[in-house]
């Protein structure tokens, strides 16, 4: 099935798809050698969000679910990245234990079954270790289509993780930490632990993520002659919001002001008609929960009791005091009537494939990944990952994907970047 | 278009599938220990044959033609490959020049239009400099996908080899050198050379490579524990063939008659009703023209003058002394009615793809590569380089070609060997 796609034919972005096109050794090169100076994480998705005039990443994941969301057709690209992701790390190994997060449902964990493959595919034995207190013995669950996964306990020695009769050399990390690292993952420095404990939640601030986005769009930019604004969506950030009282919000509140002030004036240079708006989000955690979007400094006043108990209250219960607030990209893009956004999967440096997120009861300046989305495979009557040269802009959905799978290495470049600035380890060499 | 395969759905090859399927991770950790020590061919494509009872690579070639015989889903995994192999060889560069075959065939022509799109995506401007002395300007062909190639003439420098205004880093050969190494090619020290000269057939010998192949065919034997002759064809090799006088085939009539026994014996051991043959090629050159099916050894004695003549002179009309006599693996699947065999792409050390080489005209136990011969693109409903474990052996056609790449690249291991062993340079060192 090929989703119909109902893009913003005209305008800026189509100018970059083509640009981006021609540009393509160009662009490969560059990423070959960004490659060579940092290191890619593991693997990452990218939430990208397509306004006609402005195409940005919004999210950056470096513990992606949703696996089970792509096609057949591209879990052989993700197994050969991760072939070549093992091959750098850790060759010798025979299995790789995955610790999910602690989530229970069967999307999930149809998630996880289609790690298991890619991984078992790749040539690894691969078995999963939960954090949970209540999986004390090998637990067999059974999946909708008929397959299976067996969540196992972790079994913690002095230096090493592992399960029963399992000694991993690599542990691969599936869960965001959103509610703090256990400490049966800490000072485990025999074993490859990636991500590493400091790509999860509680280190990770988004301001620092888009920051690093920021710089590479900049580079980017130069290198295609562009406009880094048309890629990269501005922000700023407050460091002690308080959302329980009407005082603690005045740093939102001028934060706000100047960044709206700011897009207004972009808008006005590029001659787009539309309403800017803000989305604001907590600085350490995953979407979803705590995001608002703000069209005017007003609606920050006119919040109400219960919106302000949730923007104050993060994914694991915690208080919020850090936010971002981010520029608004607007999604044109439309599966039916839905509004839609698409996620870029990457193993390793490599575009593996992606899907549409879709949220039929969302408008377009709003948050999609929250409940009631739902997930449209990129399936394409031809390749999706290969862009098609000569295709009119606009009008070819493998060159748009290629387009986004530009912009979602970006952001993965970004992390990069991110990790090597947050790196612990690092910091003790200096 | 699912290709309808009536193979050999019992015997010893579905054990085979078997072992292979159950094996993945361990076969995966060999071959990734493998590519730690030796290094994989630029690209390969492996012919193989399957007689149900065995399963034998019979053709390894290292500048394999046909990629436009690979459907649009494989482009990504070979644009994917292609990157890893640039990124390691060359991370530099900008432009690659492929240097053709000179034959101006439009089959061929699309071929190498297919290998300029898998580089060009991978990051690298392509352009094709051409052998031939008639082109001496750029000469621009139209294919009949409407696309278009354009051969340019090279340029030779004192020490680097390009095209006008075009120096670029890295060449990849897509000729096998049959007729000779023109001299525009040697003492090219500065730029990297892919494959390198002794992969063509002025240096290359079966023998050599069937012996590395017997080599790796061993240890993977040990590896899974199961008898080598299973995916090894046997072969006996003569030096010194006069095809122009009785007394000159001895040597050729004595190997064949060895051979046959050690075949009947084997297939006795097997409980095979079939009746045992070699096939006789000329040990320098590429399939095709010398080649000959012997059933029994008065085969030879009744060779006609024409028949003597054919095998007597090589590809490129030099006299054949050289032959190589193979044990003849049946090929036991058909497409329709007509005899197939499987055709495995390689780009770097992954498999790419492939699609079935079929001959309407041939017996089961000739030789496929000759005139008259058609291609089926490999395009599964479900993804065909992925195995599906749990399915009934012989009845997947994608664990089938999961076993069949298996194959392809314990051929292209060999060939690595057999390049390491005739390299050169590598003597120098010693």
């Amino acid at each position: 099935m090929v989703p119909h796609l109902v893009t913003a034919l005209t305008g800026p972005i189509n100018e970059l798809e083509q640009r981006i096109l021609e540009s393509t050794p160009v662009i490969e090169r560059w990423f070959r050698l960004e490659w060579m100076e940092h290191t890619p994480p593991f693997y990452t998705s990218v939430d990208v969000r397509n306004a006609g005039f402005k195409l940005a990443p919004v999210d950056t994941n470096l513990f992606p679910g949703g696996w089970n969301h792509l096609t057949p057709e591209m879990i052989p690209l993700a197994v050969q990245a991760a072939m070549a992701a093992i091959e750098k790390i850790c060759p010798e190994a025979k299995s790789l234990l995955l610790v999910p997060e602690n989530v229970r449902d069967t999307f999930y964990l149809s998630n996880l079954a289609t790690l298991q493959k890619i991984f078992y595919m790749a040539g690894l034995n691969v078995r999963l270790g939960s954090l949970s207190n209540e999986i004390t013995a090998p637990t067999k669950i059974d999946l909708p289509d008929g397959s299976q996964v067996t969540l196992e306990p972790l079994q913690r020695g002095k230096r090493r993780l592992g399960l029963k009769n399992f000694d991993p050399c690599t542990i691969v990390l599936n869960t965001d930490l959103s509610a703090g690292v256990p400490g049966i993952l800490e000072d485990l420095h025999e074993q490859y632990l990636l991500p590493p404990l400091h790509a999860g939640w509680p280190t990770r601030r988004k301001s620092t993520h888009f920051k690093a986005y920021e710089e590479v769009s900049k580079r980017f930019g130069k290198l295609l002659g562009m406009d880094p604004w048309l890629i990269n969506p501005l922000f700023n950030q407050c460091g002690e919001v308080d959302f329980s009282s009407d005082a603690g919000l005045e740093c939102l509140r001028s934060n706000t002001d100047a960044l709206l002030t700011k897009v207004r004036r972009k808008y006005k240079e590029y001659g787009i008609n539309e309403k800017p708006f803000v989305v604001v989000k907590a600085d350490n955690g995953t979407g979803g929960m705590g995001i608002m979007t703000v069209r005017d400094v007003k609606d920050i006043d006119n919040l109400t009791p219960k919106a302000r108990a949730r923007m104050g209250t993060g994914q694991a219960g915690q208080t919020v005091t850090e936010v971002i607030i981010q520029e608004g990209v607007l999604t044109h893009e439309r599966i039916n009537s839905a509004v839609a956004e698409p996620v870029v999967y990457m193993m390793d440096r490599y575009v593996v494939g992606g899907f549409y997120r879709i949220h039929a009861e969302r408008g377009e300046d709003e948050n999609l990944n929250a409940p009631g989305s739902s997930f449209v495979p990129l399936a394409f009557e031809q390749s999706a990952q290969l862009p098609q040269p000569g295709v009119k802009p606009g009008a070819s959905v493998p060159n748009r994907f290629y387009m986004y799978g530009v912009i979602g290495r970006l952001a993965m470049l970004a992390a990069s970047y991110e990790l090597e600035a947050t790196d612990p380890e690092a910091e003790n060499l200096d």
